[in-house]
């Protein structure tokens, strides 16, 4: 099909590139070849009918290839993927071909599709092509086996055999984005084009980041008020801080649902079609009786309960212990007369360096572990990741500072650390994230252009490896003019911008520092609010400008981090009542008590907290009224349409 | 149509009766020829198309009639309220008349429905007579006003217009139950039996109270296992009836959920049809399109909370001040020389008399103020209408032993008030409900045909009056020798059995008993299952021989009850940690401690416990694998359907 088409519409008429794959160099002709027909074979042959096309050798030392589809095509696949669109009475629903033209006009066909929304669908079909039953290794590759069902390609990224496979930027698209994102400091972002260009799991943290920000604007104000009132009555402050937490997180909530309604993902269930590397046998699938890998759920949960819990829990008592030995070796330093200040200093910056380490490695070691449990959607599998990342993180990133005002008291150590790592090192992030890479790349452009000049010598013959593969594969070059050649090459050394992690990482490490210990230092809402304005376009242009673009990716909440951060909204209450029974100005207030007394009050008042905002999680609805009635619409029609149908099935067959 | 059909079958042929309703002595003929037209008319006149028979004049000195349907009649209601059947493939779905064979046989098609289904239809039916636009007023009674849309028969029972309305026992089926149920101690009940009697409402409970009661059994070898080790293990074998506390109310969850599915009662949300007094305006409904009363939300949400919830605090509190000084006085006394025990005595049982006046008021009061706050659905209103009743039984049932245990900390009193209310008080209470009752029933009964005989000559009076009435309302009169006409007046004057509030009220309490103070009295689990065994019996025998027949009722799970007894259960770990750290044994063991670290120890203590309930929360599943499995298969076929059905709509207009 795919020949057919091309002979008919000619090379300068290949489709726009939606993913771009770039194999290894080293990479034997039998597998490429194998690998390109498999991309462009018919379905039913356990293809995946795209259209490819490669870069003249001569460009790169690697072979690149584009993968496309046309319109027709895709607009097919959509369908099959049971793609949502609002149809032109304003109804969110799955669009099917048929009735294409109660969606978009003829003239709106090409456009019906978001790029975003063909690139995820060429990316799913390319990640579908699954291993038959003949099929028990890579070919060429007698040592990589593949079971029946596996993706084929993940296998092969896996393997290395695939080095890249990444979508390409719309450069006018991303201009216009740009303009109206990063370039206005203090304007609403423009949510509905970032989700249009680069998904709901990129849109959903920037509303996140959005609607944290202006939550702090409470705790703001409340830190101001604090300077200027009877440090007595800090009691009060913190008891409003914490509520502010709890009724942010109630309604960022709602305000999920509320996305997640229009955006059409609500429904997303861990019934949904498994994820490319989801490991299964072939089987009739117990919901939509399609052929999907299967596993028993069960194998995961004793995975994930008797193996990685503990592991994780092993790794978060050794970084513990690691932190204690760092203060410790600083305590016995400082004992010693005469040691000089950069000696004294030592352990703490040799304890930087090891988290620095520890989470790389960790991060490896989580994302296997993550991997061997073998979660069947991509939500689950974000979800459990992102679970014991945070547990690590939280080590890490909280452990030294509970340090420093449980067991040393030291209050106003506590506050210059939460100034520094708030007002200094969150400046530095931002530069390091979005500027300094954008830096770098330039110059390093610039240094590869000249390299490449000077060893020209040996790219000849590279080139030649290059043209011999093309032959071998037998696919079509791209025209050498054709912009998307430059284009591919220049996103390809980009960096991957994987998931949103480390920019909620950022944000959840920030929630523990404004709030946790909001009675010691109530200006760290101030700089928190300071640092996400600027934060929020630095993390636009960093995606906009810095990395490769991702892949859109459904999702329907924040998942892990809502539990991640709802645990540290409880343990801020805990912090907060603990700091406010060391506070010298409430102590002076009670130092006819005794002892016990002033610890209970302290007990109590926690106990009293912690109710409220179980009652108020209980007052606070999931979802708005709104959604509820929606979905609740949605249900009763689909049931009628059901009971329709069968009662029609039962006529016919009287 | 009820004429018509009435001529044509006979007198004797009038289906059983499913509804009795006795109407006031004094009622206007006016109003009772209304209310019986009411009831017989078309359903498109405004009426309920059902039959209607009246007592021949001379059994009772009131207007009795008998309300009942033909069975196609019934099915025809069964399938307008979606009444869900297992259909031949097992299959559990909403059944329609045109696919009726589909479901069962031509010979079952009497038997199709259960009685207590055809109860709930007949008795839906007469609820939802509702004012028509020109009935302001109860025809005869200008005072009553009626607003458009309310339920006729609600607002009479209401204003005493109508003094009962109940369905009738099926005498058989309820001896072929008792026989398996109550006459068998150690026995599994017969869960289904009672469903198909008595409805899901009922059922829920007593599967509520069989788990429980298998869930005590942990609790009870432990409470055996403590008395023969070392009183240092205490805190070990809190923590494990911590434990089992939380499993319980996690593993019941699941359960209920079980059911819920199994009983097609899972997807009933606030959206269902209004409950008969709910007050609205009549309008298009915005899930299902059909013509139903429509309030607000918002308004019964500022009335929860800015009238309700501080009226049920006050009360609260005031219970709670009334408790503190029956205390206050009982301790003045005994500080006067020479009181005689009784006087000092006095202030408990004065207590004692005032917590049960209270409760009875409060009971009103809550009540009305629910049915002021004008919930939705039934399921709401009770939720609501529970937690307001649990919130005061609390601070009745429990606040005194707090008083003891932490206050006094008189470990020994403690101990001696809960076996006391454990062993005696519950074998009274037993005796009180089930069996007191039918006792006093049996000696009235012959007091009441005693005094019947000697006062015929008012009776003769009242016969003219009914005679006189009959004539006016010119409803046809039941054969004089039909058993029916006993039967509905012997349980016309049982109690009436509104819900299983109180029961479930008795085992919150319970639960209290055992898990609040486990760490000072663990043999209370020993007494509360051997309580339980009896109890259910006790309960099944009260609901057959004792009460009214109960209208059958779909509940989905326990509502406020889950809430409150995972209250208790966080309580409890607070109460439990807090009598540990009151141990005498303990105690000896960390005397050399300071009063603040051991304070901590057992905070500490606590906030982990609190911490592994939430992660058990978390770790287990509201709902089963196969639930959840089911739920997502027959939500994807509704919506293939839907999808198949817009997209031939589609087809259609072109």
């Amino acid at each position: 099909m795919d020949q057919y088409l091309d002979k008919k519409e000619g090379d300068k008429n290949f489709p726009p590139s939606y993913i771009v794959i770039k194999f290894n160099r080293k990479i034997k002709h039998e597998t490429a070849k194998w690998l390109v027909e498999k991309i462009t074979k018919e379905k039913k042959k356990g293809g995946a009918e795209l259209l490819v096309r490669c870069h003249p050798s001569g460009n790169d030392s690697n072979l690149i290839i584009h993968v496309s589809a046309h319109n027709k095509a895709l607009l097919g696949l959509a369908e099959d993927l049971e793609v949502r669109k609002r149809d032109k009475h304003g109804n969110l629903r799955e669009f099917t071909m048929d009735e294409l033209s109660e969606f978009t006009d003829v003239d709106g066909m090409d456009e019906f599709l978001t790029t975003s929304e063909k690139q995820t669908i060429v990316r799913h079909e390319i990640e579908n092509i699954r291993a038959l039953s003949n099929e028990s290794n890579i070919m060429g590759y007698p040592h990589y086996s593949l079971y029946e069902g596996q993706s084929i390609m993940m296998a092969c990224l896996y393997y290395g055999i695939i080095k890249k496979m990444y979508p390409l930027h719309d450069e006018e698209a991303v201009r216009k984005l740009g303009a109206r994102w990063y370039k206005r400091l203090f304007e609403q972002q423009p949510y509905d084009e970032i989700r249009v260009y680069f998904g709901e799991s990129v849109a959903l943290y920037f509303q996140f980041i959005g609607f944290y920000t202006i939550s702090l604007i409470g705790p703001t104000l409340l830190g101001f008020l604090q300077m200027v009132v009877d440090p007595g009555a800090v009691a009060v402050f913190s008891i409003l801080n914490v509520v502010c937490a709890t009724l942010f997180l109630e309604f960022w909530r709602r305000k999920c649902s509320e996305l997640a309604y229009l955006w059409g993902t609500i429904s997303m269930t861990s019934f949904d079609e498994p994820r490319p590397n989801f490991r299964g046998t072939m089987g009739v699938d117990a919901v939509t009786g399609k052929l999907l890998p299967q596993a028993p759920r069960f194998k995961t949960h004793i995975k994930m309960y008797c193996v990685s819990l503990p592991l994780v829990f092993v790794c978060m008592i050794g970084a513990f212990i690691i932190m204690l030995l760092s203060f410790w070796v600083e305590d016995q330093l400082r004992t010693i007369p005469n040691t000089p200040m950069w000696i004294i200093y030592a352990p703490s910056v040799i304890y930087a360096g090891l988290i620095y380490a520890m989470n790389m490695v960790y991060r490896r070691f989580a994302n296997f572990l993550t991997e061997w449990e073998n979660h069947r959607t991509q939500s689950q599998f974000d979800r459990h990741r992102v679970t014991k990342l945070v547990l690590f993180e939280f080590v890490n990133n909280f452990m030294s500072l509970f340090y420093i005002a449980f067991i040393i008291q030291d209050m106003d150590l506590l506050r210059y650390q939460l100034a520094t790592l708030l007002i200094v090192l969150q400046a530095i992030n931002n530069i390091q994230e979005a500027i300094l890479p954008f830096v770098l790349r330039c110059y390093s452009n610039k240094f590869a252009s000249l390299r490449s000049k000077s060893s020209s010598s040996s790219l000849d013959s590279k080139k030649t490896d290059i043209k011999k593969l093309i032959e071998a594969i037998g696919v079509k070059e791209l025209d050498p003019e054709d912009s998307r050649i430059k284009q591919a090459i220049t996103e390809g050394m980009m960096e991957q911008y994987d998931d949103p992690y480390d920019d909620y990482l950022e944000m959840f490490v920030q929630f523990g520092y404004v709030y946790l210990f909001s009675a010691v230092y109530p200006m760290a809402a101030f700089w928190a609010v300071f640092n996400n304005v600027i934060e929020i376009r630095c993390d636009a242009f960093k995606l906009c400008r810095v990395y490769q673009r991702p892949i859109a990716r459904k999702v329907k909440d924040t998942g892990a981090w809502q539990r991640a951060f709802q645990a540290l909204s409880t343990l801020s209450v805990v912090t907060n009542c603990a700091l406010l029974s060391l506070n010298p100005a409430l102590k002076s207030q009670g130092h006819d008590l005794k002892p016990e007394t002033w610890f209970l009050i302290f007990v109590g008042l926690e106990h009293l907290l912690l109710g409220c905002r179980q009652i108020i999680h209980y007052a606070i609805p999931d979802k708005p009224e709104w959604v509820r009635l929606a979905l609740a619409r949605g249900n009763y029609k689909a049931k009628q349409a059901l009971k329709l149908q069968i009662e029609k099935r039962h006529l016919l067959q009287q």
